[in-house]
């Protein structure tokens, strides 16, 4: 750990300062200066604006070809990998899936041996209350010296980055009622931000604030129920006379169905520190029967704009209003500027639209179909709301066949990259259909309270994803490589002018960031929906690392094991994806990669 | 599996004639003439000699600095992977530890995307019954087009090699009784060699033989018991005058202990079509406690020559007699023939001396320590036994202190290689050293019957292994590299004037064949206890592949989570390799290098 040869200014300072924080004299933006240095990934998205973008040069797309795995790491794990690795000095932090063990790897050694490791002890009966295989999706770091993660069982651990060491374990979640805890937290100042999962077992989606010295509860803002609950004190969205009103997250619902409504929380968070709003979006209402839940569900399928340190809302908008085929809002808000200042974020909803909105007043500028949507023939930019083709509303009265995108949507939990350089998004996506049928579910806590029978195929083309390049100024397909699987894995781009991304089969490419061509691709050891990312080396080298490990929900077939006789299986994904082991195997792969030669390793 | 391009035409006439084969029509030597093509590796250790040596020359001393990852593919099993694939014609197969999956991915297109996969279905009680980690030493090949692979629970299973799909799976072992199997088959001909496992279980050991068409059993020779029941019909040795006589396996005993001695056969086998005689080694006597077994416990601890298709003992060599460290024989035979004609066999012992015998009539030519060996001075060439430290030979009377080797041998299962070109093997050695205190135990059907407490530790210097070159003509170190932790992977010897193996960190190394000089290496995902090998792919480049994941009686801690609280534990591994984790971490991945740009594969 041997900062002082490090090559880049800032991070020696970041890291040298760090033994001398303490509490209180944690800068306000010390972690938002510690982005500055693109050596490192001091948090899940590398910035808050979650571009997932590196400023990096090193490998760019004419030497992108002589890439080559520089060492590899196993997680210890078999389940699915979500997320990425954050380096921090000449440290590594990386996760695994369940049960959640961290690790610090020692970036200074050859080989990148262990600092120290941390096994949670959780409940394994958790293990079948996570609907979409046992996935987290990542480590916040704090200037402190702190790491968080987010537990399946429900608890929030913070670990001191140094020694491993658990510093505190709260409880923020019970699985007992279907809550989990899977998505990164994201830390603003003094605050660790966390979501829950559980949008199939009828729990009440919520964002819930902890200190991050202590971790004693900060505050709590839910996705439905009274305005007090919400945290709504002004007008929901001034922009669209159908969010405005008091209590919409109880009247738009059905007696007391908003208690058990969903809008679940384990997407990405973006926070944008001159605002000081940060964004993110919620899940299903429960039950997945739209017949069973009369209303809009407020505020299910909605992108939220809250301020972290006392949850108040700024602003919110639904995307998909009473929805009726499980299109979560939850996908993440990238924050762009343009080039005349304004400030706007781009989604790219499971519904099937690319939503780009004015982020201090959530007002929608640009939304289009970045797949073959046919739910909706468009988004009326006077309502917000989606212009719906009647035939393809599901009920509980019969099968509703062909439509697109599927449940698991054009675009899942994996993470689009955004480079300021082109002006693009790229994003990984999924090209999967379904036939949907509402089914009458009665609520239990902790019990499934799906309430539909879902089939999903592969869209037209019969290409199961793709990776594309989307203008959100205007909200175009820049380009498009089609992929046979989906791309369930995040994406990377760089100054470099490359995009990297992953496949369900395992490949790691890198594309060119203007045209798609793809320039390199390496077969890591299982289906990767893990995030790609980059950092500089105690060496002063570039390297890009990537964890593979299929699993989600689009690899639950592998995952748990499921066979695909019954395509309705694992909420569908069977139909999508095919059997178990049929495109990859299980296990949890780091692979980091460089341009220097592995020879050179021996010393 | 298209063939016709495949470069090197012994390997295309051999797949493409395959389709001819029936049964009776395999000709006697077939599997010994695809051998002959450097390009595939038909069986463990490439040749019937077990050489593990490779003429292939593409990969040498001057360019493996160069040497980098090709692809890799997660075994979907975390515990130890010992072993190492085959490769025939275009198709590679590979197993995994517990539950023994099987894999056959196709090496012509990018990647290696898997053709078929198969899971046994195997009874999970038998594995605690597995002494040292559930692991494989992995598959058999027979030129009709089947695969063998040994199950833990104790039944031999053949596999279609095209399909995946069972031909037949017999039952050979009873895991009830502590029998378990773990070992790689041999065939020769139209017979499949077998062993067991369980040498802490008091089990019988013994090579059973089964048909390679219908699975029928063969014929059945025991290590221990009356010479009718052991296949020995002349004189054991003609050689020494303590292993002449009848029925030594049950006069060597004290009553009816021989039913429960162990002698078990789950190391590598070797053979020679010339003879037609196969090599194998038997392990320790039940118990560990030798006070409960007086006599010298025939035919435990012994070098063993054998017909393969009528189990006829040609000649035994006992090495260790009346055990007092469990210094198991089954180390495997490395058949090497010299300038001059001899054919001999060389033997690195667990009990530390390297052996080299003629192969013909179990004549001990060299026997000298290749490590810091004190329980003997020496091996008498004249009697063939060994001339022991009294104070180091162990009792249940109280501990007995500082033997070196310890119960692990300076060498265990990681298997040895031989370099006709340098006339050298080179040895994967572990330097732990060991307390020993015999215990009273009583024999149980299932039950452990183990009889000591064995405290294991680093040997002399510290350093926990070391990977040597040796003469076997002499019985001389040529060199030495220290390694950290034991070597505890196999070894690769090439014409390219290079020498690969694993260490339990998890690196790959390539070392000059001549000077032990580090020239490349690599970190795989996690600690390597499996067998570097080579071939040449469909596109005519040779590619390096090794299975890392962490585990075996090495890595028991790692593998099965035990704290290194109580160094006895794991029957002493813990105190000699360290607590779960510090050094690794669990998952089985393959990983396969050239010096092709991975960037090339993007197409």
């Amino acid at each position: 750990m041997n900062q002082l040869h490090r090559p880049i200014a800032i991070g020696a300072l970041v890291a040298g300062s760090l033994a001398l924080c303490t509490a209180k004299a944690v800068a306000q933006d010390q972690l938002a200066d510690m982005t500055k240095d693109a050596n490192q990934w001091v948090m899940t998205g590398r910035t808050y604006d979650l571009q997932r973008y590196s400023p990096l040069t090193q490998i760019n797309a004419t030497n992108v070809k002589n890439l080559h795995a520089a060492w590899s790491f196993s997680t210890g794990t078999l389940r699915g990998h979500e997320g990425n690795p954050l380096v921090i000095g000449s440290v590594m932090y990386l996760h695994s899936s369940f049960p959640n063990k961290v690790y610090a790897l020692d970036l200074s050694k050859p080989g990148a041996p262990q600092i120290w490791q941390y096994t949670p002890e959780q409940d394994a009966n958790v293990i079948p209350i996570a609907c979409c295989d046992v996935v987290n999706r990542g480590l916040a770091y704090h200037p402190s010296g702190k790491l968080y993660i987010e537990l399946l069982q429900g608890d929030l651990l913070a670990l001191d980055a140094k020694t491993g060491k658990k510093i505190f374990q709260v409880k923020s979640a019970d699985f007992h009622k279907g809550e989990t805890m899977t998505n990164a937290p994201l830390v603003v100042k003094n605050v660790v931000l966390t979501g829950i999962s559980g949008g199939e077992f009828g729990v009440r989606g919520r964002i819930t604030a902890f200190d991050a010295m202590d971790g004693h509860e900060l505050w709590r803002g839910y996705s439905t129920g009274p305005d007090a609950d919400v945290k709504i004190s002004g007008t929901p969205n001034a922009n669209y006379p159908s969010m405005q009103g008091k209590d919409l997250g109880v009247s738009t619902w059905q007696g007391d169905e908003w208690q058990h409504g969903g809008g679940t929380t384990w997407g990405w968070y973006s926070y944008d520190p001159k605002l000081n709003l940060f964004y993110y979006g919620s899940g299903n209402p429960g039950t997945w029967n739209p017949d069973q839940r009369p209303g809009d569900n407020k505020w299910s399928m909605t992108i939220w704009a809250r301020n972290p340190e006392t949850g108040e809302v700024k602003w919110v908008y639904q995307m998909t209003p009473h929805d009726a085929w499980d299109y979560d809002g939850v996908n993440e808000m990238v924050l762009f500027d343009t080039k005349d200042g304004k400030k706007l974020l781009v989604h790219f909803d499971r519904n099937g639209f690319g939503y780009t909105l004015d982020r201090t007043n959530g007002k929608v500028l640009v939304a289009n179909a970045y797949g073959p949507v046919n739910w909706a023939k468009s988004i009326d930019l006077t309502t917000g709301r989606p212009v719906e083709d009647a035939s393809k509303r599901t009920t509980a009265k019969g099968n509703t066949e062909g439509i697109c995108p599927a449940a698991i949507g054009f675009k899942d939990q994996q993470p689009s990259a955004y480079s300021p350089k082109t002006g693009w998004s790229y994003v990984p996506t999924n090209n999967i259909c379904m036939d949907y049928e509402g089914v009458e579910v009665k609520y239990a806590a902790g019990q499934p309270y799906v309430g539909a029978i879902v089939r999903m195929f592969p869209g037209p083309g019969g290409n199961r994803g793709a990776f594309i390049a989307w203008d959100p100024t205007v909200g175009k397909i820049m380009w498009s490589d089609k992929e046979g699987l989906a791309s369930y894995g995040g994406a990377l781009a760089t100054a470099g002018d490359i995009v990297f991304y992953g496949t369900m089969e395992g490949w790691l490419k890198a594309v060119d960031a203007k045209t798609g061509k793809l320039l390199w691709q390496y077969k890591t050891p299982s289906g990767i929906i893990g995030n790609p990312m980059t950092y500089v080396g105690p060496d002063g080298k570039q390297y890009v690392a990537v964890l593979s490990g299929i699993g989600g929900w689009a690899g639950i077939g592998v995952a748990a094991g499921i066979g695909a006789e019954d395509p309705t299986a694992g909420l569908g994904a069977l139909g999508a994806f095919g059997d178990a082991g049929s495109f990859s195997t299980q296990g949890g792969v780091l692979t980091v990669f460089s341009l220097d030669s592995p020879g050179t390793a021996a010393k």
